[in-house]
């Protein structure tokens, strides 16, 4: 998304602030309210946070004589900016019934009518940047709505139906075999006029050697032989945090599936359905991942190969686990004040994921995007593609 | 409430039922979802658990083919009835959005037709009074009800008001001075021919020493008094675990107290307010009802003592702590099947209240009504009434 | 223990002294040190503390010219005396490996050599009543010096045998049957001269109903009938926070009983052996013992039935749970400064046990005593007496 | 250490078992006992779990004839290898008297005498290298013995002096200024016929960029700079989960550092002693490393810079903190077996430390040695060399 012109900045704008408002259509009133574990926001909230966003960081700096909405939404919806003031405890998110969420579409009302009127005017690189940001940041809360809400829907005894026949988990292969990358140097990180996050910037060379990697992801069926192999039993399969987590919680298939009268099912947005054979695998985590691939007695990529792979492959099913961890490329700075808080300061402990899920928002990828999530994680779409 | 005729059975249903729904008059639909934490329970569970209660325990049993509303609800809606089957987590009842406050509505009135039907017939005592111990039910949730808005709300930063001028925190003593008891035997229990709970049954006498019991509850000034000279940092007025609470949780005040620019504010159904310091007090546990006394150089009554002297006292403003653990009386026994885990079950680590507070539901109080609960628990408009 | 005269007192010190060095002599060094869990206390911190009693409340103000011992050991072995400065976290009395057990040894001979020196003085009656409660605190340590040596050694791997023979766990029924208690006043608490802790006073009248108590303990055999009958696997029987117990921790037998090739074992301080079906049954908690007798259609005395009926019972086997909750008799009043805390403080969330145990200290029991613990505890020699 | 002769090799065995022995020689028994935090093992399991190494790989599997010295040890003295059968749970390690210290050498004296006759023998090629994988783990564990020892000393409110005189802390950088490394293609990983750990394995290429690095590493004197100049308050500084470490353990200092009347001290070896300004820092984690690289507007080097850099660096005082995760080299592959899970399972959620430390074994080093921990952990004699 390269937005020079202010028409098309203004576009972008009403265009992904209404998408959010889209995703959230099919929501009854309280479906916008809970916080079931720590990980997953009221979408309530992700439509306040979204939209303080640019009332923090663009309103009430650069157009003229704006007046707070409301002085406590910085404490309400502010997420992790530590420059920008206390906020609620991530944990209480759920229990917040007030901003209500007719409030909330208000709130995003009156600033999208001070945003109108900001984007009328002449801007500055930086401050056209900042709006960039801006919509990237909400086109990221979007795929965690779509996430969250199936989290809290998924998670509900009665398995509702988001919208029927949505069939966001199924989706398939166009293409098998491996493909061959010859050892040599590559350069890796992001290059162009675009926008980007700066902790794609730092293009750089790396080294890579000789791999092999499959131009197809992991399908349910195969993973089905895993388990039926006895995959989830078996600790010389697992990262030893991996077998912990296995075991504590009992676990015996992906997310979101559930054994009934002796046949898989899983939970989709369009409801509770029998799984799919031929679909790709999805709802697992770099542990289950890992397994997998020790399995098969293949590995996963770096994020390094997956780049340089990734111009001859198809991709945008999954977030695509690598086994690389999420660290600063060489010569990444962050950026003074609250911005320098968007990634730096996560780059630990968690792990990078390539490519986009059919979550993603359109036009929100890059092949040289850095997705992260802990080794844990498994409740965004995530798939597994081997390398050899 | 003792209600021979059908008529009068009628009339309390209706009532009874009608009563919960004014409670959630004021809220908006997304004030009936959050659980903030796991004793205080979303109002939506209130409002169909009391009905639950009405619709598996008389009409599946009574109504001839009665067909149940929903399979599921007896999954979600059960409280905490073994003997009933499964049911969702205790501390997951506000992540279920679904069925939504409305549909809850709509249960309650589905269960209402039918109980109307129930009641037209000629029923026997025993359903009858499993009618009345339905209202009862229902009617300690109502002050639930109440409790927990006021936890919901009060915990919101923003303060949002329940009821514009909604007062129940400020009530008044009637009366002040001590009254004494003279030493002899006497007789504790429920007699008469109403209704009462099973853990007020066996009546049986007890041997009381001489006391004297104060006519009035402790002020928010007298408090203020016991805070101002080092009450909550003097570890000689505590309970060993009451210590560890304070500690802990850093406590230096009631529940719902702020101190704003130098003065203390409670926050009320009415909003935030000033403290009145004539008003009584409330929202203390045991641990700082104990703490007060021993600051005072007195005691909490027994219950025993409480039910004795209760005939010539003016109360029903603050459920009163006593030094009582919840037991049972002598000769005691609980009913077979699931009714039997009304009381019985939770006779250990409690301490009994006794009285009524300006939250409890008109005629839903006896002096012989035996309150219980944990010793850190102050969410309850609970008070203090000193013996020496 | 009633001990006017000075030979008297200073028998009585050197005798209760030196059986706790007894107790400890078959240890190895290792024994010593550890604290699996917060509740059991390394043996050598029971040797050093029950001697800092002595010698903060005795020596430093009593024995003129008296120079503390080590200024470092007030901090390490004070128990719980705010009163007395700060403290080791309890929960790490294991890490502490020095002073050595060796030292410990010498700061006990230290202390001794000064208290003879002090119980050759012409004490007055407050300083003698001081001592006799070091000595009778003493006395409670040592007795949970062998429960807690049997927890160390116990949940070894390996079973240690802690002295070849010990046959603690083995006592037997002397009597049968049950005995009446006909209706009345009665008087409850501690009269007479000698010794007694602050929570049996009070002396007061107390009306009981007839009941009928059970002239026996329970033995292993009655209990194997409850457990063989799915007593852990009905939750009609249980208090609901014991059945939360019994499932959390997955309990379906007594403390240290294991089921070996299809026979039930238990660990005894004489080693692992097969349960003798007529022994009183040991190492239950209050839900156990609860659960049992409603298993039985029976009940747990009160402590005031239980003081009444002690004349004509047998005891002494086993601490018998009373389904009395530990709190203060009327008129209770605790003593000011850290003496102080030795009783009112506690008196919450816990319940009554009357008796003595095979683990009591000799002399160390009253038909008055109240020894008490939380509900859910069972690493004493706790046992169940039943009435009807 | 590259051991072809049978000469060579007992002498190789002979001394780093006598060196496990002198590191524990100062000890009194009692301090071999205790596991105050998980991830600290009691010195008396080190010393049995190292000798169990050489009995289960060796002993049983080469030795004819050999009979298990005891059953029960394989269930002791397990670490964490699930191919060898179910262990003592990590957390309980603290809690097991017996054996005691005294049997746990005579178990050593056993193994080593079985060890020689063993060693005696015409062994192949992969026995050898087993036996040499057991000394390498055994040093391993002499590291891990003089970090725990301390931890276990260290946290003593008695600040007990291990050996008198004994300066580990205290080392002093030999050169200053930065060094200059040309961008490149850079061989990584162990080359050459010695010993090597199998996550050193896979030499492999990788493309480095120029860099400068330090020829110091950061002494006291800097880090009490960072200090005093708001460093644990500036939350920018910060990774986000370090920030959290800060502020739930209110960490202000290193690990033993302490401020006495106004100085800092640190608990060394040779027991409390002022901090030397001049000295190499010890005793921070990965967070403190980077909060502090932050602070001085520089980095942590990868461990690719390292080891290309560590050519021409003095070095072996601090186990060094790269800011690369701990993962596999291509080409990794992990052996079959037991023997397999000695690295390979760990390398998620831990960071990779190069050099070595004054607590490390003689010949216990290499520079592509790969040492790991998790980015909280500072128990370890771990430093910081900085990257511009």
């Amino acid at each position: 998304m390269q937005l020079t012109e202010t028409t098309a900045l203004k576009e972008a704008y009403n265009s992904v602030r209404k998408y959010s408002e889209q995703i959230c259509s099919p929501l009854e009133t309280e479906d916008y309210v809970p916080q079931p574990v720590p990980f997953v926001s009221p979408p309530k909230w992700h439509l306040a946070h979204s939209t303080w966003f640019f009332e923090t960081f663009l309103l009430k700096k650069y157009l003229g004589g704006y007046q707070e909405y409301d002085p406590d939404f910085n404490y309400l919806f502010n997420s992790y900016y530590n420059n920008v003031g206390d906020r609620v405890l991530r944990t209480d998110r759920g229990n917040v019934t007030r901003p209500t969420t007719k409030a909330v579409y208000a709130y995003r009302q009156h600033v999208d009518r001070c945003m109108e009127e900001l984007l009328d005017q002449d801007l500055d690189d930086q401050t056209r940047s900042l709006v960039e940001l801006g919509l990237h940041h909400e086109q990221q809360h979007q795929e965690l709505l779509v996430t969250d809400i199936k989290y809290i829907l998924g998670h509900n005894p009665l398995f509702p139906v988001y919208k029927e026949g949505h069939q966001l988990v199924n989706s398939f292969n166009a293409e098998s075999g491996f493909m061959q990358v010859p050892e040599g140097i590559y350069d890796i990180g992001f290059m162009g006029d675009g926008f980007c996050f700066d902790n794609e910037l730092g293009r750089h060379k790396v080294y890579l050697h000789d791999f092999e990697i499959s131009k197809s992801l992991v399908t349910n069926e195969e993973y089905i032989d895993f388990m039926e192999s006895g995959g989830y039993e078996d600790f010389n399969l697992w990262l030893d945090e991996g077998w912990s987590w296995v075991n504590e919680n009992k676990v015996n298939a992906p997310m979101y599936w559930h054994k009934i009268h002796g046949a898989w099912h899983y939970y989709t947005l369009g409801g509770l359905q029998q799984v799919n054979p031929k679909a790709i695998l999805s709802h697992v985590n770099l542990f289950e991942a890992s397994a997998f691939a020790q399995w098969k007695g293949m590995r996963l990529p770096t994020e390094f190969e997956w780049e340089v792979a990734s111009v001859n492959l198809d991709w945008g099913q999954r977030w695509e686990w690598t086994n690389s961890a999420y660290l600063p490329y060489p010569g990444f700075t962050k950026a003074a004040g609250a911005v320098g808080e968007y990634n730096g300061k996560f780059m630990i402990n968690q792990m990078v994921l390539r490519g986009a899920s059919v979550a993603t928002s359109p036009e929100h990828s890059r092949k040289t995007y850095r997705n992260f999530f802990h080794a844990n994680e498994r409740w965004q779409f995530t798939g597994i593609r081997l390398v050899k």
